[in-house]
This record gives C-alpha cells, sequence and structure tokens, in this order.
C-alpha cells in the first residue's frame, strides 16, 4: 500500500538487471571559475522532469520503451578534485564491465573526463563529438591542469589526434583556436558539417558530450558561463536526431546551473533534451 | 482634485453601459499540477500595463479607440473547482445577455471551459481556436475531470467533432494525439494552415483561446509547465494579425505565472499581446 | 557498487517492517487562497536535509537511533479536495493499522483534517494541540466547507468541545475568536499556559499539528501567510522539548512554502525542527 | 451584477464625503541614492492587503469601523524632484481644507518634506515624531538640498529647533549627531523616554513619521537601505500603541521597497503596521 | 608583492596618457519612469566581464591590442537631474579636450544627452545614430522636459533635422511617430536601410547610443522597459561590424538593469557587445 | 579631473606604506559541500559598502581614523585546494614580514587555515578565538582532510590542544564535540564565557575567525548552511566590543554567500560588523 520514495529521472524505472543504459548524476562543480551551482543540476532535473511527458511528438517514441535504470548521484568528495574525478572513473568502468551504456547528469563539464577515460579503455578508437560555446582546450587554467577549461585538451592527451570534433563554439582565447587548429575539428558558431561527420564516423565508438550553454542564453539562461550567439533548441534537436545513426556509446549534458534558473525553463528544456536523448540514442 | 483608484489594464476605461467588450479576470489555478501561480496573472497584468503605449505601431490602432470596460477580477471560491467554474460561466453567461462581448483573463487553463459553455449556449455553431504547447486533451488527470490537462477533452463534451482547431501543439501523452485525430484538428508545432481555417469557418462564430506557453520559452518563461521549441512572438503576432478576418465572439489568454517571471518579461509581453489582440478583434 | 536512488530525509532510511514511525509528504495547498507553494515543502525538505546534522547539540540524541521510516510522497489528486483528503485519510488508517504512527509532511494546513479523522477512529479521546499564527476557525470560506481557513472547525465537528488546545494565535476575524471561546482553547500570541495543557492532558492521546507561520516571519519568511509578532526559534523548540513527556500519537507540519525561501533559511529550520521533533517524540 | 475593479487598501473604502481620514499614495523614490524601489510600496501594500485580516487582536478593534477613503496614488513627475513634491503638498493642503487627516504611504522619506509643509501652515504648533534608522540630519548630500539623507533638516528649516523627536536612530555621519544635539531630540537605538516625550506633548499637533528601516532587517528586510540592530516588530507595535493618546494630526509610512522583499514579509508587516496604525489614530 | 584593488572592464586597463578611448560610468536613472536599475550597470558590467573573454573569434580581434582606459564611475548627484546631467557633460568636455573619444555606460538613456552635447560642440555636424526600441521623442513626460522618455527630442533641439537615424523603433505613442516623420529617419522594427545610412554619413561624425532593449527580451531581460520583438543578438552584433566603417566619434550603451536579471544573462550580454563595440569602434 | 576606478571597502584607502592594517580578499569556496557562493562576499561587500557611513555611534569612532589598506582580492587557483592555501599563506607571511596585521574576507571557512598557520609561525602562542554555529572539528569530510568542516581539526593540528575557543556552536556530528572535550574550549549557543576568556587570555596573541552564521538566520540568511537558533546582531556587536581589550594580531570573516542574499540584508550586516571590528581592533 505505501507509496514509493525512490526518485528517478521520469520513466527510468527499469531495475538495474534489466537496464542496458545507466544513468547517474555527478554532482560536481568545484573548478567552476565563475558562477558555481551545476552541482545541483541532476537532482533538480529528476525532481522537474514530472513536468514533461514521457512522449515525444518529435520523434514518435516513448521513454516508457525505454531500457534505463537511473542510479541516483554519485557521492563524490568535494574539494578534491583527483579524488572526485577517479570515483567517476570507478563508477564508469563498473558499468563498461556491466555492458551498460553509461549516461552522466553533471556536474560541471570537467566530469566528462573520467567517463572518456573509462571509455578509452574499453574502445581504442573513441570519438568524441563536443557540443560547446566554449571550447575548452587551455593546456591549464589558473595553474591548475584539472578545470573545466582544459577538460578538451585533457581528452587529447588521452585520445591523441583528429578524435575530438566541436561545434556550436563561440568563445576561448586566441591560443585556444590556434592549438586547436593542428589537433582538432572545431566548428565555430553551429552545426555546419556534422551530417559529413557522422557519416565519416559511421560505425566508430563516439562518446557524445553536450555542454548545455551551446544552446543560446535566451533559450537556456541557467547555465555558469552563459554566451550570447548560441543555437536555438530546434538546431540543438535536429542535430540530436541526425546523431540517432550514429555508434553512441555513452554521453552527457553538463553545465546546467538551477541557481541561475530562477523561471525554471532552463532545467525543463535540459529534461526534454535528454528525454530526446535517450529516445534517440537508448531504444 | 482627487486621484482615482480604479485600476484598469491600460486604456480600458470605457464604462459598462457604453462598452461593447468587457474584460475580466478569474484568477484560478486550483488544478494546476506543477507549479501554480497562474492566479496572479490578472491583477499583475494591469499594474504592468503602464509599462506599454495604448498606441500599436504594428496595427497603427490605439487603445483610446477602443470600446473596453475592464471589470476588474471575480472573487473565485479557492478550493472547490465546480463553484469556481459555475461563477465564470454565471458572469459571461450576464455578458452575453447584455451584449457584450467576452475577453477573459486566467488564470489556469480550466477557466476557458465555462467561457466556453456560456458562449456555445448562445451560439450553436461555436468553433474555438486553440494556441498552446500541451494538446490539453486527456479524458481524465490524476481521477479529476476537470483539469487544465483536460479543459479541450471537456470543450468537446459541449461542442462535438470538428469544432476544435489547435495550433502549436508540442506536448502529450501518445493516447492524447491518438484520440484527438479523431475529434480534432491538431496542427503540431506552429500555425501551419491557420489561413486555410479561417477563410474555411468565414463567419462562423469563434472563441479564441490562447494559452500564452504556445510562445518559446525564451520569449515567455513565466508560465508554469513550459516547454521548449515554441513559436516566436512575432509568428503569434502575426497569427493575431490573420484572426482580425474571423469572426471572434470572445477571447481569453491563460497561464501567465507572474512567480516564474522574475525580470517580468513575460507579463510585459502578455500586455503587448494582449493590446494586440485588443486592436485586432475589438475596434 | 551501484549507489542509490532512493531519496529519504536525513536518517529516516529504516525499513518500513522495522519502523515505529513512518513519515510521508502530502503535497497538497489547492485551497490556498492567498500565495501557493506548500506542495514543493515534503520534497525540498529531504533534498535540503542533508544541510543539517543527525545529532541534536540541544537534546543529545541522533537520528541513527530512532526507528522511522520515509515512504515519500503521496500522489494526490490536484484539483479535487474531497478526493485528496480521502486519499490521506486512507493512508493512515494503513499505518495504524499496522502500529504505525503517522507523521506528515504538508502541504496546506488542510491536509491535517484527514490524519485527525483517521486518528479520531482509533482513538475515541483523541485531543489536538496546535501551534499556529492563524485561528483558522471558520465555518466556511469564500464558501468552501473544506478550507485552510476552515480546518480547525472541521476537527471540532469531529472531536467536540475542548479538545483542541491552540497557541501563538495573532490572526482570525472577529468572529472566529468569539466562536472560540466556547468550544475550543486558545493562547494568543505564545506559548503561556503550555506546561499546564500537558500536564492536564497525561496519557491521553494527542495529535499535534505545527503550522509553521506560528514562527515569526523573520525567522520563517517561506510560508504562504506570513504574520508579523510570531514566535522565536528557540520558543518553539523549548515547546517541542516540553511535549516529548506528551503522548503524542501523531504529528504534522504544514505550510512551508519554498517558493517565497529565496535564501533557503525557511527550510533549513523546518529540517531541524523535523529533527528536533522526531528525536522528542519518536525515540 | 459586475465584480468591482476599484482597488483599496483592505478596509479603507469609505466614500471620500464621509471619510475622516484620506489614505493615499506618493509613489518617488528619485533621490534614492542606493537602491531605488520604494516607489513600488503603495500599490504592492493595496494588492498584499488581502492577506491579513481587518480585525486585530492587539487592540480588538476593526477596520470596518474606521472611516478611511484610500484615494489611490498620486501620479507624481519623476525626476523633477520640485515639481514632484509641490504636488503632494498641494495634495495635502486639499485634504486639510476638506477637513481630512492625511495618510501617506511613501515613496522615499523625501515625501514627508510636502506633507509636514503643508501641516505647519495649518498647526502653527506643529511637532514630529520621527522613527527611523538613520537621522536624516544632513544640510546636504552630494550637492543636494533636498534629499531622503537632508529631510529631517529641511523639516527643521519649516519648524525650528526642539519640534522633531527622533526615535530608533543608529546610522548618519558624524556632523549629523553634532548639529542634532542643539536642534532636534534624538533617542539611539530604541524608543526610550518615548512615553514622556507623549506626554510632554499632550494635546500638541503631532506628524508622525515612520521610516520602517527603523525595524531590524531581519523583521524587514525589504528596504533601500538596511541598517541591522533595529527595533523588534513588538517594540514599534507598542510604540504605536502609546501614541494612541497623542494627537496626530497626520503620519505617514515610507521606504518599503518591494524589489528587496521576495519573500514579501516586508509587504505583510508593513500591512499589519498599517492596519494597527489606523486603527489607533484613526478610529 | 600585492594583488591590485582596481577594477576595470576586462582588458581595458591602458594608462589614461597612452589611451585613445576612455570608458566611463554615469549611474543614473532618476527620471526612469517604471522599473529603477541601470544606475548598476556600470558596476555591474566590470564585475562580470571576467566571465568573457578578451579575444572575440567575431571578428579575429583581442582587447588586449585596443587602446582602452576605464576611468570606473563619475559620482553624479542623484536627485537633482540637471546637475547630474551637467557633471556628465563637463566630463565628456574634458575627455575632447584631451582629445580622447568617451565611451559611457548608462545609467538610463537620458545620460545620452550631455554626451551628444559636449560632441556637438566639437562637431559641428554631429550626427547620431540610434538604436532603441522606443521612439524616445517626447516633447515632455508627465511635465518633465529632461527624460529618458524625451531624450531624441533634446538631442534634436541641439542638432536639428535630418541629424538623427533610428533603428529597431517598436514602440512610442502616436504623436511621437507623427513628430518624427518630419525630423529624425525612423526604420521600425529592424535595421533595414542601416548599410545605406553609413554609406551616404561616410566621414561624418557620428555618435552612436545603443539602448539595449533594442533586443528581444529573450535575449536581454534585464531592462527596465522590456519591449518584445525586437531584434536578435546576431542581428545587433552584425549591425555593430557594419559600423566598423564609419566615423564613430563616441558611443555609449544604456538601459541594462541588473535587478532585472537574475540569471546574468543580460550583463553577460551586455558585455560582450561592448567587447565587440570596442574592436569595431576603438581600434 | 578623472574619477578614480579603485574600489575600497568603504575608509580603508590609506597607502600600503603608511598602513598598519591590510584588508584582502580569499575568495575561495571549493570545499564547500552544500551551497556555494561564499567566493562572491569580498567582491560584494566591496561595492554594497557604500550604502553604511564610516562612523559608528556605537563606538563613537570613525573609519577615516583608522589606517587600512584594502589590497583587493588574491587570484586563487580554483579546484586545486592546497595551490590555493598555499597561496593564501604566502600572502599573509608577506604582510607579516611587513609588519602589517591581516584582515581577511572569505570565502569559505576553510581560507582561516593558511591565515592562523603563517600567524602561528611569527606567534609561537597564538591562540584562536573562534565563532561559529558550526564545530568544524572533523577530521576529514567525505574523504577529504582540508574542508570547511575540517578546518579547526587542522589547525588544531597546528597548535595544539588549549588554543582554540569555540562560541555559539550549535551543529556537528556527536564525535566531533566527543573529541573536541578533550582539545578544544567550545561553549555551546552563544558567548557565555567570553568575558573570562579574554581575561585569561590577556596579552596573548589572538587570532579571532568570524564565521557570520553564528549569528541567526534571521539575522543573516546569506549563507551556504543556515543553521537556526544561532546569536542576534546585538549579542555578537557586544562580544566584538568586548574583545576590544585583546591582542588580536589578526581577524577573519568568512561564509558569507550573497548568492543566497536577495534582499541584501546580510551583506549589509557583514559590512556593518566590518567596520565595527576595524574600528574596535585597528584603531
Amino acid at each position: 500500500m505505501l507509496s514509493s520514495n525512490i526518485e528517478t529521472f521520469i520513466g527510468c524505472d527499469k531495475p538495474y538487471n534489466k537496464a542496458k543504459h545507466v544513468l547517474f548524476g555527478a554532482p560536481f562543480d568545484s573548478t567552476t571559475s565563475y558562477r558555481p551551482g551545476a552541482r545541483f543540476a541532476s537532482k533538480t532535473m529528476r525532481a522537474e522532469s514530472y513536468g514533461i511527458e514521457t512522449y515525444s511528438p518529435y520523434q514518435n517514441k516513448d521513454l516508457e520503451d525505454t531500457k534505463v535504470f537511473d542510479a541516483g548521484d554519485l557521492e563524490l568528495c568535494i574539494g578534491d578534485t583527483k579524488m572526485a574525478l577517479d570515483q567517476i572513473e570507478a563508477f564508469v568502468a563498473g558499468l563498461i564491465k556491466d555492458n551498460k551504456r553509461p549516461i552522466m547528469l553533471g556536474g560541471e563539464h570537467l566530469v566528462t573526463l573520467p567517463a572518456i577515460s573509462a571509455l578509452s579503455k574499453r574502445y581504442d578508437d573513441l570519438h568524441v563529438i563536443h557540443f560547446d560555446a566554449h571550447a575548452d582546450l587551455r593546456d591549464d587554467y589558473l595553474g591548475a591542469k584539472l578545470s573545466h577549461a582544459t577538460v578538451m585538451h585533457r581528452a587529447w592527451d588521452l585520445l591523441g589526434d583528429n578524435r575530438i570534433y566541436q561545434y556550436g563554439i563561440r568563445s576561448g582565447d586566441k591560443s585556444e583556436f590556434l592549438w586547436g587548429k593542428g589537433h582538432v575539428y572545431t566548428q565555430k558558431f553551429g552545426f555546419d558539417g556534422l551530417e559529413d561527420t557522422i557519416t565519416r564516423l559511421k560505425d566508430k565508438p563516439i562518446y557524445l558530450t553536450l555542454d548545455l550553454d551551446v544552446l543560446d542564453p535566451s533559450v537556456f539562461p541557467g547555465t555558469g558561463t552563459p554566451e550570447a550567439g548560441g543555437v536555438s533548441f530546434n538546431e540543438l534537436l535536429n542535430a540530436i536526431m541526425q546523431l540517432s545513426n550514429a555508434n553512441i556509446v555513452g554521453f552527457d549534458m553538463v553545465e546546467l546551473s538551477p541557481p541561475y534558473d530562477p523561471s525554471g525553463i532552463s532545467t525543463a528544456t535540459a529534461c526534454k533534451l535528454l528525454r530526446e536523448m535517450l529516445l534517440s540514442f537508448s531504444i
């Protein structure tokens, strides 16, 4: 007769042993240099997900038909960056061992690094598709090697040249763009060329990392470093649906910062995008 | 010598007996399942309407030239849904008897039902044009027959097939879309086909219900259930101006929720849209 | 290896069959006449409870040593008051049958009625101790018999004269105070006489209902109807610790409204009070 | 059959010709040097006044038994300080001519000056009782003679020595306190000595100006210049009730700033204080 | 060894004597009729500017390569409009004398008037390009000649016919549009014709005044009078880059109101636009 | 002729070489486990300090008569806790070498550790007086040795037994209180015994660390972990004035979190307390 006290993202309530995909939160934002708050994203998204439907009129699919287990949030060591990243990597490695695909909700962008690290040990030829406003290609940031602003440089340390494809980039210092030219593919401002990339990477294992600030701040105000001139919701949705043909072996969504989202539209938009990603990649 | 203490929406200060149109507020949101607050919309719109002008450079018309009486807000029974709806219906019936056209400010979307009910007793062939993000076609919601989520199904109970035309719909559960196919006309995502509908319904009496969440959340964050991927302000404005050729016998505007509008842009936008609707339909 | 996705109030994680006390949320606020939002209280309290400790330096006791199961939130019918109250009563009746003591988190104050109703069927001589800023003794409110403003009159309908003891009352219309004189005990402004009442009711079964707006708005701003001149945190804490000698057969905490608590101090205070109540009544 | 669209402070709905007291708003804050917003106070108080009762359990009196007309807000020239003050003075002079007692809701504190000016022409021996955190005794402020920070010096220009009694003062520059010693009576931090002053001024016509920031910021956060260490609600309420024996010929309440009151407790407290002042002075 | 306590807009840290351009704040909003707050814009922009980069991927230029001195904020006489405007004009005149180009951060739009006045004494044939949602062409506003709503009429008093070019205008009363036809060039809704104007004014000295509410409220909610239907960020950015070919002798940015920008996107957008303007006009 | 762009706390504008006291900000909050934001405290306090006066009517002293240089904020390595603490310690060591007394504005409480470390190298018999709601005596927190929750344990590592005196403590886990008994002096809930401590420590060098959450949340809502039942403003002010007789060789103020202070009263209170501390300890 009792009501349940388990809280999951809407529709992600399959038991672990029957699930093919595992959703989890990585509530970490200790290297955020400007406005912290991304640590609250995953909890807030779960609570607010009941404001959307499980059915998508865009894809004519329903979350009820997916096999996703929501594992809740990792309890991370706040204040010791290295230790927190190790905890995330161990968790993802465990999922891979159990043949589950990882779906991570940040947290700040640095949490992407241990997920890529764990997957790169499983997939030799792992590629990364990266949607973001910021290049995140610094080698260090205010002296720190591990930072949201260096995460794609660190990913390159692991993967090497020609493995990272960036879209929507519209901010960085001059040196990032210069360095990037030799090492990663960077499409400024939007998604031009994404279709070609998908074709080229056909069958390659791809990790998709979505920094939600790729969206225009009008659409997505609730983020630590809003950057005007971003893509629209429909442009991002189209990109996600194009990727349904790719071999996505894991993905994440980072940098929602609920304290900067007083009207709740950013959280609602993140929930809707997660639904569409789950329907596009995990069904 | 005294300043007045009567508060109306800007320019809607004609006396009742000289007015052709009567604006009133229905501050009810008791069935709101997610985030309440629409009860504050009408009061907030009146106060904030002094931030806009009475003149429209879009239509080159002025509210000073309209004949609208603002009757203030109904005092509704909070907590007893049936009783509150009856109060609204009685008020609208009184307006119809006095040959005034009703213009209602919600409140949540359920307040549309008694307005349609009263008008359907006056106009046998009443049609409804419905702008919304949500289909609102459920038969019941968490056990309740009277709910914001069932309002268009209840309207269909009164009007029957082929009387309801929905535009901008981008959310609903699968069964709503399936049921809808046989009973109402639903245009997903935007206003495609609106012009044809207007032509087809030429001279038919039309009730227009505008759920403001049809707008994209970037344009209109201040609503209970924001849904990404909506129409732009200019698209909605164009739709309203197209409808100036239709026989609008009443209209409403619902689901502005001021507590979720900290910057005030949603209220300002609602005020501007009301001005344009008054200039398009009531002059 | 998986982290848990069960969310409970801190320290209330005993299994149902081993628990003596059951905590649950009743997220209902449909009759709130002024500023809704209490529906979000229980969920918010669970999430924020991790900002406090399980140990109380006031009572030198620890929540780890209590036997409380947190059952999560009831899923109530929004918009149909009668149906929602019936759902709460059925749930409490089930707990009583299983020999569990109910601990309810509102929601608005009307949710207290079905809890009292269920307990009054188990305990013939049930008494109510009521901490509140408002008398809540109206017979109807804007025409509605079931309302947060009538809840104590409805409780009197069930229990009769001399069963209800009110403390901290500092708002009501004149007729409420007049009617109350013959039917309930009312202590205005504070807790004078509480000790005597506890002595007098020794061994009687008592339901304690704590409307958090009994606190001064400076201490507790996040409530629908803040009323200046309330009791301090320490006064309320002392009253709670005095009641550790009483026979509390159930209790609730109502009217926290997170949308009106931007700094979070009201939620943090409610969490601390719940800890102290659990340690005082449930150990 | 129509609902009314007149908005008054609760219970202040007597017609002008039957009223003895006239309440009005002076929505002016152009000289506010720090954080503007007091211009919104009177409108917000009217809207929120419906969250309190007309009956006071402190004084056992009811607003329904007072004779107060709420004249709404003056429409003041924003940006031209001199012109705005002249408009206020003319309005108050008109009330005096009609034998009505003025009750003004600011706005910033400078609006007190024209009210004192008008009343000093009617009452040769006008005295001022001034509750405030700030001395407001500067001779000029950043070059301006007319400023919220100079208002009591300007009042002294009109009234001369030993006419102004300040209570609760806890902020000012050194020169203000020095100048004040020879010209006004200043009680720092609280209300010590108020009873003696009331006795001494027996029968003298008194204007009471209540700058709400005399309250502690915990009780009253919503003001432009919050100053810690203020009086409690009960201390202020007691002072108001003591003044029921004085000959109050007019009074005001200033410096509520709704934009800095996100929880609404300051507005609710101001409404309750206005009720108590009306019941103490105007019945 | 000490860290610096000088605060400038990012990258604007050249010494005065080496600078060609001087940035300064004019924190004045006393004539704002609706929602004040623009006085906080310049301070907030400086603090938040560290959330953007000095490098622009749009123009491939870097603020490090500009010669801009940030002089901080003027200390203006609040409450005496005339005196405050005189202070601004004196400051700008001093810059002109030292052969520096003025770059002003408002404040409300009225601060543009003294800048134009000072420059019109240096340049006989000064022209003004004006981006705004509002025509600002009233002759007086609520009796005041000096107001944000009259600023372009006052500029015309100084410059005469055919000197002012307005873009993006979508609000005004009817008389403003009528008067404007004979005296200024007004492009409604967007930037059509801007390129022709730039060609026609080739070599003429131009003052550019950017009222940020020309942007759509979705992009820029944090302003006193948001007006739906505005230009997009990219449209405004393109207009700014087109103007790099014009002879801009000074420019300003006005009407950012941080209190209405809870997510911070408006401030971030203003900072980015200022960077692009500095790179387009001052390098 | 130019206005200055140097921003200091009000009255703290003496040149470094003439100053005896140096104020600086340590904007670090990376180990904050609950709600970050303290990193914004020092910047916000400087900006808002212009809302208070330099003169104190409590102590009849004026900041103009102090010798304080405000060095601005340290630029700390975000995300690498060890490196950031080293930067702070190096800065404080430099001040000590120059015979300046350090006054630090946090940031979270962990920033106190490097200040104590630097001073303990200068003063063998350094004692610490600690005002706080939380004991902060854990040995590790979620695995981290360096954390806001362990800072006093880490200080004890440096100083040993009987050197740390805590006041106002009302939160901690059971083990902290147990461990504390043998190693530090802990006064729960308030300042009882402070006077004796001051007498006992006469002439000993004392570092005072003020965690502002020792204040009641009603007085000070803007902090990461609000804890009901705290001391009042006047109680804290009295404690500060008692300490004017002690040998304070350095002090700090930590845990103001502006994002949780929407009304600004916490920042205003922190500014006023800093003024009183400067006047009490640094004149």
